[in-house]
């Protein structure tokens, strides 16, 4: 059983978090709200989505899991207007969602769990430094690292208390050095590690830029990455395994 | 001879509304104003639009026919801003177009009408029932049926008084009622019929989403739409074939 | 030595207008501004750039030269925010240049300046008219024309004392006079020369629209266009030389 309703900002906040790293996902109809865990095709990247029922107008499930294709999912929520609700009851019988937009009912066909990739575990690391930035700031050093190298140096300066970010390229570098005054928090610890810039641009496409970022890190170890979207209701972490350093 | 003065917006919605289904047309400068009628390719798709003298700062016509390449006139309109005139004045010697916009002459040289497909007879059909809506509305119809399937049907519930749309794709489906208090009016008949998506899109582009259109259906017959433009001096009539149903 | 420090607006304004004729070129480090020569490959089209000390917040140079990749530059540029501002230092050892944008600092690569193509002589012609008009006036007799034409008659009447564009396409014929009233200045002489339209479109393309810019024309000469940019400080010079009248 599955029937619920939700504004269209917080169901496409996300489907985008998870659509950045694969077509279909596993959702699980939990009584207190929705969970999603993927892994790209590739086992780099894994996204771990909540969105509790108080993010929705209203809630009803019992534990069951569907499939879906996201993009066709992300294209019913666009035929919303801004501030319309949209409405979801699950058809046990057809597999078959019956959604609803101010009249508008589209019935969307289910693709069976057991095709979709299993989920992945994710991992309880023990990540020793902490930083805690605006998401414009993340965003800043994306794309500046994306002007010169596929791959981007994540680390914390644990004498001069600072984070950074360094991108080597063949010929230009990049350099970015965020200080307690640039974070939101820092908490010092040994950090370095590289990693994939195609896979951290497609996590930054999901965060706003106006969001309030958690990055854990290590050395050599995968990064965490949190934050809250649906008026705190929702929670997103992604982990993104390093590269190993050619040096 | 043909001498006449218009605004740019006005010019540009009535060559958008024909030049959605056909790349050249014959324009009838009649004494009381424009007369264009055009089929496309596939005999499929008819539009059928006038634009009266009023609608002109000045206008002078004795019954000509001329042949316009349409995104021709449609790039020389775009030169206008918002507000200009365009002042039209026929060379009947050489064949030739004058447009003058704030200065600027474009000489545009015309197209032999005879060399230019033949105008369809727009068939005075008597369709039973009657839509009016918000170009919006169908906007909407239009783009929701896209995400299923590439066919369209429209009918009218004659029992429980709805207008409603139905898109069948081959694992999802859409379907919208509209309702009288949805719609600015409904003339109840018996309607249902299936239309090509790609010439009902190509129409719809040509509707503003704030016009009212009325559309008049019968069962596996032709659509008629009709809505006005140019403050109320030009009327746009649109005719699509329906489409047999497979089934 | 090369230190200096420069609004994000007027660094772009200057890369840009050099940008639309080559993609890389030497920047002559004067102890009173930057000056850039350049000519496309085809030595059609040049251009003269300087930015006086005055434009900048600081600076300080010694006479050095520099060669640089222009899209690199202007990629940097744009990581700045509205407002911003943008240091540079350059390290004579290395030769990189050291750009620093609120925190983020790019270390960039230069180009041995004698790779690059050599600096034109830009020739001091006494051309017999003058034009002065707005730059969306330039934007707009070059859009004209670009509809019928890859060529363009910039010309002079002499005894009627307007200012004209002519372009003559294989069926339509594009055409605009502009008065006295119409231009900000006007120097009467015997001018009318053809250019191709491609040059003047990019050159078209690096005047902002509600700039002065000054034409200076002769009969069969090539077109000098001055306009100024960074409040004053910066001068831009295009030349372009006429193609041959075929008829």
């Amino acid at each position: 059983m599955f029937k619920a309703i939700v504004s269209a900002e917080t169901l496409t906040s996300a489907l985008d978090s998870v659509s950045v790293l694969v077509d279909e996902c596993k959702i699980h109809l939990e009584e207190e709200g929705l969970e999603i865990r993927a892994v790209d095709p590739a086992n780099v990247g894994m996204v771990d989505l909540s969105l509790e029922a108080a993010a929705f107008e209203s809630y009803e499930a019992d534990g069951g899991v569907i499939g879906v294709d996201l993009s066709r999912l992300e294209d019913i929520a666009g035929m919303a207007e801004s501030g319309q609700l949209i409405q979801f009851e699950l058809d046990e019988e057809t597999r078959k969602l019956h959604i609803q937009i101010d009249g508008l009912e589209y019935t969307l066909a289910l693709i069976d769990p057991d095709s979709i990739r299993q989920e992945p575990d994710i991992p309880d690391l023990d990540l020793p430094a902490e930083v805690v930035l605006e998401g414009k700031d993340l965003n800043r050093s994306v794309k500046a690292a994306d002007m010169v190298s596929d791959h981007i140096a994540l680390g914390v300066d644990e004498s001069e208390e600072f984070f950074y970010v360094n991108a080597e390229g063949d010929t230009d570098d990049v350099h970015l050095e965020l200080t307690r005054d640039d974070l939101i928090d820092l908490q010092v610890g040994p950090a370095r590690s590289l990693f994939s810039l195609d896979y951290l641009k497609d996590m930054n496409k999901a965060i706003p830029s106006d969001t309030e970022v958690t990055l854990a890190l290590g050395e050599e170890f995968p990064i965490k990455m949190f934050f809250g979207y649906g008026d705190g209701n929702g929670q997103v972490t992604y982990m993104l395994a390093p590269r190993i350093q050619s040096d």
